[in-house]
């Protein structure tokens, strides 16, 4: 490609409203344009990185079996209807009436359609196992928008699901996707990492995420250097820090501890390690059919220095569906304020639950249920009953590890890619079954997969930039290769050397641009450190009388010289080693 | 590309609602799968010929100078309200609203979208000509989709935005993506035309229509055998059949018809050829601020042999917002029914437009304005004043071509393709200006070309089609060469051959299939020709033990035994030459 044949177009400064690095990049070096808010032209410096990520996914899901077909943006609602997700999607789903005033969804996802064609185009057992995936464009009504590519409404996704005859076919297959994701993930040349991942409202045995490693992460993944354990904070497993409950040693006394509401000013006030004392999270759960006198209080207890894993918690039995206790409640039932509570003498009777650890601490600190006042030395089955016990809180760094191989360390993470062990969570409302070998209708066991196409260019950057623009891996690089000719207007020597290097490198199929603008060297070189070209390579009058180019990589400090010769197979060999 | 590995999903019998042949093929042969009215999902067979016409047109589009990039499926409803285009597209425009009450457009085509973008990021005339283009997904809510891919209503269109300068600089990229579109349709393999084309209602001053040529085509192509004169049956010139009013020779008579109302009758009654009688056809154009006192009747008179050209009326001055008249109207204007009108003697005053030959004639017969009664012997200037002249008829075969280089001839054809210079229409609304060399701020004069990517499939197949199903050109087949092993399950050596050419017709780039199910050679062959892979190879035992293969090209009535090791280059000679 020629410059002066494309469309370049950088800007000093991102608009203001661009909040992280990877959205305020991607502006400035004219990747991508708002339209919208959440939807974006992608521009076609942006466009190019775009289809090289397409491309290595729709290798890999090939190279894995999987076979591409394509489904419709607007999709009919009778579908939707079908499994239910039409109701329960909320606004997120972007809904449409035709002229006729029938209803359509605009595609977040194809669960429906897909099994609505697999219904009817697989038959038998003898068709199972299938996959199919599809590149498309979906539309997530987003509450709040933001972050450029990385929380966009209209965005591309590749999404792919596997049907089979039985659950153990659906883990294999799962596990070819997971392998292929393994295989994508490292040929985009991203640091990246799988963990388990909750399931959440979908159901099913398993699904893990797969995260582009990013300080500026949303997320928080929980892994043991010293073994293969990898998580989602939402997901890992906190072990009780101790095995087993020492025997109390303390008399429970009520100490007075005026104004302080905080387990760390407690802690500080009585001279007392903060892991000595507990907190209280209070939560309500409703019941729908008896009213506002239904509502149940259950307290939660964990270690002063540890916070609540709300996931963890909706997995309690009878807390599916709990919300936070208001203040008012809070009063009302344990009869002080929030900053004083705890499970000794509440006014009406809640559900304690401890927290793995609390269970087996003694002599701990707790609120006395009266304004300004805690209790030191309190136990489990003496002082209170014993609680309901369960996994409540998010892991900490140097927590064991879950599968016993070592301590835990925490990373941050942006979510691109998530495999999901779904079950007959679809097939069983569509009834997409399939007949086995005793002409017995089967429902198929499917897997989904997802990578989000456009969401991988912001990841990306969140990891590799630096104060001069990004810098891409060559695998997925606008290009690979940038020629910046100093003079390429009026030196025709130059100009000449370009133009026979250009050739050379495009005829050894290398993706390479020519900056053939003749803009100043200040500008040119600017621009492609912008844009984050990996491999740059400039072509100067004077290297030129002494038979050089000068080569320089985007994390290099400082150029090489290189001979005009040899530069083809400098070139070719850094590309192989990138 | 295994086809164990592949989904074939054939059916003998299409769907009852398939009127077309390629509609039929298409879902017979599993390249579409209708998900809704007008909405289908491209199955892998069919994704692969997709992808195929995408990748032609992108790399001609590229060759031109054009730049990709890709513009959002839903749009601000803003922008098309600035062009007037919300108001004035009806509901084949699809609206939708965001949670936050927003309106969009799901584009059917991206002209504000594109000029928004240029507006901004063009400043100076340095940066122009360019040319945008991108490859995506359009929907319009057509009142009554049909035909499979042909008039569906969400389809895949290329569509690309030249802007320029001056109206120099349009032409000149005009003629660019004409040239290109030659190109294309070349590459394709396709019989095509291209015409000149009305403008519509977009108006500017130039546009071509593509046609793949199809007896099953919607659209009439008018061509000059003799010379390059090409246009769409909406927009051929019709010349004069006399070039002078011959002198009148008959007297007005007043001749009784009865229950004659068509010209054809009439002249068979009088004995005489039906090109000397003269139909009347009624047309009216209100006047919104007078009601209904302020319409006008307008009478444009035919030769009895010709057909009205709708289009043509409408440009006649003072019929731009025509109708046809009532019934009711015509019996109040003219005193009788339709089938015996005339110029002479109306109850109101009439408006009298003579299509150019009508013009010319002399001792014409027309309808009397009283049931059962026509004239013979009318003629212009003596019995009736002279009327306004225009070209208001269809061309029929054998008219001379306005180039005046021979007679015309007419094929079928269906629109593939369409350029357009568009002129200032959007950039002037949208306020789409640069800086000349003086500092002045200019309109961009804006040309827009597009393709129906998705339609291409449809009318490729209505072109060459056979009884055992399509015949696909190479460049655009879903596979080039299809194996056929007869007994791949069950015979070593035929296994092993096929597996060896497989390997060897995909080293030299050939996109091949390998027929690996096991299939009985009945459904193979009928599976492959009805899907239309265009070159076959059969390897049997028979044949392997005298050291041959069998070719047979989709078109070829037998096959061509083929020695083993001269497959590979027999194939690469037969494709080089498709």
């Amino acid at each position: 490609m020629r410059a002066s044949r494309f469309f370049i177009s950088t800007l000093k400064e991102a608009p203001s409203d661009a909040e992280i690095i990877s959205h305020k990049l991607m502006l400035r070096a004219g990747m991508i344009k708002r339209l919208g808010s959440g939807i974006y032209n992608y521009m076609p410096m942006g466009l190019r990185v775009i289809r090289k990520v397409e491309n290595i996914v729709r290798e890999e899901m090939n190279r894995a079996g999987a076979i591409e077909l394509l489904m419709p943006v607007v999709q009919p609602a009778e579908l939707w209807q079908e499994t239910g997700r039409w109701d329960k999607m909320g606004p997120e789903l972007m809904r449409v009436k035709d002229r006729h005033g029938r209803d359509y969804a605009i595609q977040p996802t194809s669960e429906e359609v897909v099994t609505d064609l697999v219904r009817t185009e697989i038959k038998s057992y003898r068709q199972l196992p299938v996959n199919f995936y599809h590149i498309q464009t979906k539309f997530r009504d987003e509450r709040r928008p933001r972050f450029g590519l990385m929380r966009g409404r209209e965005f591309t996704m590749k999404d792919a699901y596997s049907f089979d005859r039985d659950v153990e076919g659906m883990q294999r297959s799962y596990q070819i996707m997971y392998d292929a994701y393994v295989r994508i993930f490292n040929r985009f040349g991203l640091q990246f990492r799988a963990v388990a991942a909750d399931n959440g409202a979908i159901g099913g045995s398993g699904s893990h995420e797969f995260h582009v490693i990013a300080d500026t992460g949303e997320d928080a993944l929980v892994y043991c250097p010293t073994s293969s354990y990898a998580a989602n904070i939402e997901a890992a497993e906190a072990l009780p820090l101790a095995t087993s409950r020492p025997a109390a040693t303390e008399a429970l006394v009520k100490a007075s501890t005026p104004g302080k509401a905080k387990c760390a000013d407690v802690a500080e006030l009585l001279g007392l390690p903060l892991a000595r004392t507990v907190k209280s999270i209070v939560l309500a759960v409703d019941d729908e059919e008896k009213g506002p006198a239904g509502t149940q209080l259950w307290l939660l207890m964990l270690r002063g220095d540890h916070d609540l894993n709300e996931v963890k918690a909706g997995k309690v039995p009878g807390l599916a569906n709990y919300r936070f206790a208001s203040e008012a409640e809070i009063v009302d039932w344990f009869g002080t304020e929030p900053g004083y509570l705890g499970p000794i003498g509440t006014r009406k009777p809640v559900k304690v639950v401890a927290d793995r650890t609390v269970a087996n601490m003694s002599d701990f600190v707790c609120g006395a249920n009266e304004a300004d006042f805690h209790y030191t030395g309190a136990n489990w089955g003496r002082d209170v009953p014993e609680p309901l016990v369960a996994d409540l809180r998010n892991v900490v760094e140097g927590d064991p590890s879950p599968d016993g191989q070592g301590v835990l360390a925490i990373q941050r993470g942006i979510e691109v890619g998530h495999v999901f062990q779904l079950g007959t969570r679809y097939s069983q409302d569509m009834k997409a079954t399939y007949l086995d070998e005793t002409g017995k209708p089967q429902l198929m066991q499917m897997g989904c997969y997802g990578i989000g196409v456009t969401r991988i260019l912001g990841a990306a950057i969140e990891q590799n930039f630096d104060d001069k623009g990004i810098i891409w891996p060559a695998s997925i690089a606008p290009f690979e290769v940038v020629l910046c000719p100093m003079g390429y207007d009026r030196n025709e020597q130059v100009r000449a050397e370009a133009d026979r290097l250009y050739a050379e490198l495009q005829a050894a199929g290398i993706d390479v641009i020519l900056d053939d603008r003749g803009e100043r060297p200040g500008v040119m070189f600017a621009d492609w450190e912008l844009i984050g070209v990996p491999h740059r390579i400039v072509i100067g009058d004077r290297g030129l009388k002494e038979g050089r180019l000068e080569y320089q990589g985007r994390r290099d400090a400082a150029a090489t010289p290189v001979a005009v010769p040899e530069m083809a197979a400098f070139i070719q060999t850094r590309l192989a080693n990138a």
